[in-house]
């Protein structure tokens, strides 16, 4: 099951705000949908919204080969309207970037818009394949982390739902249980406001086979002071060069609590997630999403009226609470900064 | 606004699951709808559930006054009935077994039905009366440790409709700001599953001209690490002699994180809650609720088939990461072992 997949010139996607009671799976034509299917998080998981975001780029120069003087101004505005969807995911901006050098090369060329089409397309499919094999790497990598019998906390969702692929830090689940025969249980945080943990890891594992147990993001502590959890692996929606990792908010909650708990605590991510540009987390943009994801269950409000709310997306976990970030280019451990950079120097190379 | 009210041999009380949208009070001649109230939460709160369960006896005992020579043993079934709702408030017992005195030594003596009744209720509305006394202090004494211009967290609802009558922690709050001006803004944490943050500690705080801000459970750290709060102050529902303290789920997660960013972390809370029977806290029994809590948000099923739940309705913080306990008899600081013992042989001389 593909939660994104392009087919014959349309993007066809899994609504992911039906989970887990209903497997819609929407096809469009249109960017403009695809931009708001990231913004609504339809479409979500840092490694997905590039990957769709790369598609949505080629469905706006499809339409865009009808306008064919603004073809190139059109592609401008099209890149633009998806890089403003969602502003933590570094992969949004690292795909459209890529998808950017085609076009730019193209336009300098006075290419075809038609031809221009076909390149972007390529480019978009590339990316979505070093993805998979990308995911695949990290998948058997965690997988060496993990021991038969380990009761595994995560977070959020990192799996095959993110990715379109095995997933990272689910990728490490499932490789370790399914490809060697480890058994693995595993807690999934619900992860609010939104419930992807609930919704969505606990979906894709239970639909795999891995024993899941939902528990409140409030309880992890409890679980953790009990004894019953021994490893915590979550993914990453921004890696900073000396290893600070933006991801969902809670994130750096857990982290705190492995270290208080003595449990290692694993970050599982492509290094397409690295931003290099960025030297420590502080400087990482933290999206506010709206208060009503709060206020309001569906239709319920739970909150008064005259209470405000504070609804920010993500955190920062200081690379001093990370065990180790398992990338498809090997697992680095602490001190990170040097391993980063030398990642860098090979990507660049 | 009273939660729970005497009024004419019946009980009147707030559904406490209606807020905060509703404000509907029922009332009830029927100990049965009051142990069926304190079960569903419709009455909630240690301190409230005592007095309730106390009233509930009374309703009992005055049904009970029609069946002449069944009427002891009928107060015994309606006690065991008002004990059986929820396995962790101490005060539930305490209450109950402060009626119990009052009616096993009325039945010593055969006393006529209609005059234990009496009884019992003058014994339930002093049990009001003094509970009111004792928020009071706890508040005033509580308030002497907030500042203006404090930011202080709270989880879960201790407050007054918890209570009764000003609450234990926001009754900390209210104090410092009705009665000493002080400036006091709170963040709540929502407190899944029930919500109990933000339907009620929400409500009643902004109702009294508290700024409120509600965040998800998983939000605090980020609050704290940001440094935009200064202190935590919590209720309880059972505290062992030693000092460890039974509260509402999370509340052991708060006070770990604490911890890490060095903000003074209080529990306030009535010497009734005590357990002078219990040494230490691995002794508190740990409700588990309906997994139904989790898994359905009213009609939405929000977990897949396939996954299990885990619903504790509390932890346990052990004594060394709480940095004082109010309580009506003064403010303890660690260590609270001989405290509390001291506190025990005040109330027993």
């Amino acid at each position: 099951m593909k939660p994104v997949e392009w087919i014959g010139n349309a993007l066809r996607y899994l609504d992911q705000t039906l989970l887990p009671t209903q497997e819609v799976f929407r096809e469009t034509t249109d960017f403009r949908e695809v931009a708001e299917a990231i913004k609504s998080l339809r479409i979500r998981g840092a490694p997905l919204i590039g990957i769709s975001a790369a598609y949505g780029l080629c469905l706006g120069a499809l339409e865009g080969t009808t306008r064919q003087n603004d073809f190139y101004p059109f592609l401008e505005r099209v890149d633009s309207i998806l890089r403003s969807t969602r502003p933590t995911a570094v992969n949004l901006f690292w795909a459209l970037d890529r998808m950017k050098k085609i076009w730019q090369e193209a336009q300098k060329n006075a290419t075809l818009p038609e031809e221009t089409c076909s390149r972007l397309i390529e480019e978009a499919t590339t990316i979505e394949r070093e993805d998979e094999a990308m995911n695949r790497k990290i998948a058997e990598l965690g997988a060496s982390l993990i021991q038969d019998g380990d009761v595994i906390l995560t977070h959020c969702n990192a799996g095959a739902l993110a990715c379109g692929a095995w997933g990272t830090a689910l990728g490490a689940i499932y490789w370790a249980q399914l490809k060697e025969g480890k058994k693995i249980q595993v807690y999934a945080d619900e992860t609010r406001p939104l419930l992807q943990g609930a919704r969505l890891t606990a979906y894709e594992l239970t639909r795999n086979g891995i024993p899941t147990r939902v528990i409140c993001d409030n309880m992890a502590a409890f679980m953790m002071q009990q004894g019953k959890i021994n490893k915590i692996i979550v993914g990453a929606d921004r890696i900073a060069t000396n290893g600070d990792t933006a991801n969902k908010i809670g994130t750096y909650s857990l982290a705190v609590l492995a270290r208080y708990h003595n449990i290692p605590f694993y970050v599982a991510a492509p290094t397409s997630t690295i931003d290099f540009e960025i030297v420590e987390g502080s400087q990482i943009p933290i999206e506010e999403r709206n208060a009503a994801e709060i206020k309001y269950w569906k239709e319920h409000q739970i909150v008064p009226e005259k209470a405000e709310v504070e609804n920010p997306a993500f955190d920062i976990t200081p690379n001093t609470l990370i065990t180790a970030i398992i990338t498809e280019q090997g697992i680095l451990y602490p001190p990170f900064q040097e391993k980063i950079l030398s990642i860098r120097r090979k990507i660049e190379r």
